[in-house]
């Protein structure tokens, strides 16, 4: 008789496991339809890793597990990750969302001292515990919706102190919340009021010391900066990006989203892990996007929230060979959604990419998006054991139902963290 | 001292009361926006009805409750409204959703077979128990989500048989639910494959044996025809709708959704409780709505699943003094969701409703599209005590927030059904 090996945990018997194996790297074009499908499949965990995908009957030979799930009739995914947020903030802009239905832009809104200064200002007058607070139950809401890895950006203490307060906080609560966090530091999000009318000071601030403060305490793994009319301009963005690199960080940009600027093609060639936003990205960025390592990251929920006409021209991305990603953006101006499974749908039916597409985007190739593909963002033998059991039999149904949450165990390092829309321990 | 009336339960302190409280029938034009708000806001119930409204220290004066619950720091508004869907089917159509995506429209995929036709296929080929108990799934995720009270056609039978076992699906569900329900007959949704080439025929079957034998059977309060490009033209609508008005009917239409046909007009003129789509209204339409009795219900979801350009009118239908409405659509081809919050969102940003406008459209007008806004719709005394408990604070905040389900506790008839996402008792 064979022995079999102790495991933790084994999730068995999903209608279809949608294990998104495959060779290394983002899937890029045509590739991100292939989700490594697996009908009838199951996964063993042992120590927080995954260690076998297979087949039930085949699993059950070779391990013996302390605890089973039955997955029947149900999706099985990687735990989805979400590469864009700003979710480290308190307050929220419900009365500017009335106002840009009346009619104001949200160029317009800014300008009045709304927009992202009116966050800051909320961010900047805030407890470090209320930092936290803010950011965990907005956590909690993505956990339960299966998200189990998060980008967080700064970008609203616009000081050297507010911004290692926000990136603390992400820190702290990263430290003891199940969603696991990769930080962005965002100084050059926006020039702050205090230096309206000294921008290049700012930007000279944000290069010289912030970026280089943030790297030594560790408290980020990329810089990002948000080019575009009424932000920065791309000489300032390539200043903050070549700062950012001398610094150690990885880069990331707002890019293309109200005006071209051609930020995304110079972020191709500076190597930067992500462009992010692109609506309004040209065919040489797109071509200079598909033949880097920077993935696409295409945020539709914004594009639905801020009502501009047009989604990011996400298939000729996928055409031309770029590897494209799919975030929430979640903040409390242009995107207040903590949904992956509603951007996905929004990315099949905005974007027009397939559900497979979609699923791909907000798995692996996020993971990329954050240089963590080697970590999550499939099921393949030795990665982290995240992974969401779904309460609809394929990839298909996940993007094509809208409004219920459809998660029903969420699963995290190997450990069921929510279930059935609770979570299942205080964090 | 003074003696206190027992009541069964408070609801108290709530951050925003929106009562929908105001003069009867539906709010028109910019009367939508009056939600009737009081800050700091309670409500008593007494056998299933509303018996007070006001602030908690009048309240306590009068009334003694056996329960209370706080609703500090929330949202508490009337329980919502869906007035338009097909929620009693069998299957799903997520194949097509991708059909869709790769270029297919709507009416390509119906003419190759699938649409509506293959639902049809799905619901005769159903057993009772299975149409019941794809209904009442569907019904316990809308109630999760503050759906009280749904209108539900039938349609997918298309034979006197099967569009019976549709209805009594709904009755039977409707009597062990705790979803109020309201039917309607919709045996002219499409012509059926077995009168392909025989359509006149149908229509006469529908006019002359389906409606009256429905009538005679008091199976349903409303009968609709789907009128437009690839459905039935507008001489057949009129026949549908004069024979439904003979059998004591109220009438409904789907109306204006892919091309104008002038059936929404018709129906204004024919006293119709609503026309529903209304994406190609015309101006002369509208003015037959504004000077008639008849809703106008806007489906912001159904405009964005299948992919149109263009959202519905829905502001100069507002300031030509219609009373506008919005619903979810709810079916498996044309607008997968069961969340009407979500489709509140889509009411803001697609239709460019206000917030206010858009409660009062699932709400109070959404119970005048079902001849029930003399029940529900409103916290207002002697209705039935449907409210929702909302976890954000005031009703901007509710279209405001996409994703998470918001709807903290649902109380029906005075009874608390649902909790933090949980279903209270088995129904």
């Amino acid at each position: 008789m064979m022995v079999r090996a102790p495991c933790d945990l084994m999730v068995l018997d999903a209608a279809e496991l949608a294990s998104l194996s495959g060779p290394a790297g983002p899937r890029r074009g045509r590739a991100q339809a292939e989700i490594g499908i697996l009908p009838g499949g199951s996964v063993a965990v042992r120590g927080g890793r995954v260690v076998a995908v297979g087949l039930a009957k085949e699993l059950r030979k070779r391990w013996k597990a302390v605890q089973e799930i039955s997955a029947s009739g149900c999706l099985v995914t990687p735990g989805l990750v979400d590469p864009h947020t700003h979710a480290v903030f308190v307050g929220d802009r419900a009365v500017e969302f009335e106002m840009r239905i009346l009619g104001r832009s949200y160029q317009d809104i800014a300008a009045a001292g709304g927009g992202i200064l009116s966050t800051v200002r909320a961010v900047r007058a805030a407890s470090d515990a209320g930092l936290e607070k803010g950011l965990a139950s907005r956590l909690d809401r993505m956990l339960l919706q299966g998200t189990t890895t998060a980008e967080v950006k700064s970008g609203y203490g616009l000081t050297l102190r507010d911004e290692i307060r926000q990136l603390e906080a992400v820190r702290r609560v990263g430290n003891r919340h199940s969603v696991r966090l990769v930080a962005t530091f965002l100084g050059a999000h926006t020039v702050p009021a205090e230096f309206r009318k000294r921008r290049a000071a700012y930007v000279d601030r944000v290069c010289r010391r912030m970026i280089p403060e943030v790297a030594r305490l560790g408290l980020a793994r990329f810089c990002d900066v948000f080019v575009d009319r009424g932000a920065f301009t791309l000489a300032e963005g390539r200043r903050v990006l070549q700062a950012a690199r001398a610094a150690g960080l990885g880069l990331k940009v707002h890019a293309e989203e109200f005006e071209r600027t051609g930020i995304s093609s110079l972020a191709a060639r500076m190597g930067a892990a992500s462009a992010d936003h692109l609506m309004r990205v040209s065919d040489a960025d797109i071509r200079a996007l598909a033949a880097s390592r920077t993935v696409a990251v295409c945020l539709p929920v914004t594009t639905l929230f801020v009502g501009e006409p047009r989604y990011a021209p996400a298939r000729r991305m996928l055409e031309a060979g770029c590897a494209v990603a799919v975030a929430t953006d979640l903040n409390p101006g242009s995107s207040h959604c903590d949904s992956l499974p509603l951007a996905m749908s929004l990315a099949c039916l905005g974007l027009r990419m397939t559900p497979a597409e979609a699923l791909t985007a907000v798995t692996i190739n996020a993971a990329h998006a954050l240089g963590m593909g080697w970590e999550v963002g499939s099921l393949e033998l030795g990665k982290r054991a995240d992974l969401v059991i779904w309460g609809v039999p394929s990839h298909r149904h996940l993007p094509y139902t809208m409004g219920a949450n459809l998660a029903r165990t969420v699963i995290v390092d190997g450990r069921v963290v929510a279930e059935r829309g609770r979570l299942l321990k205080a964090r």
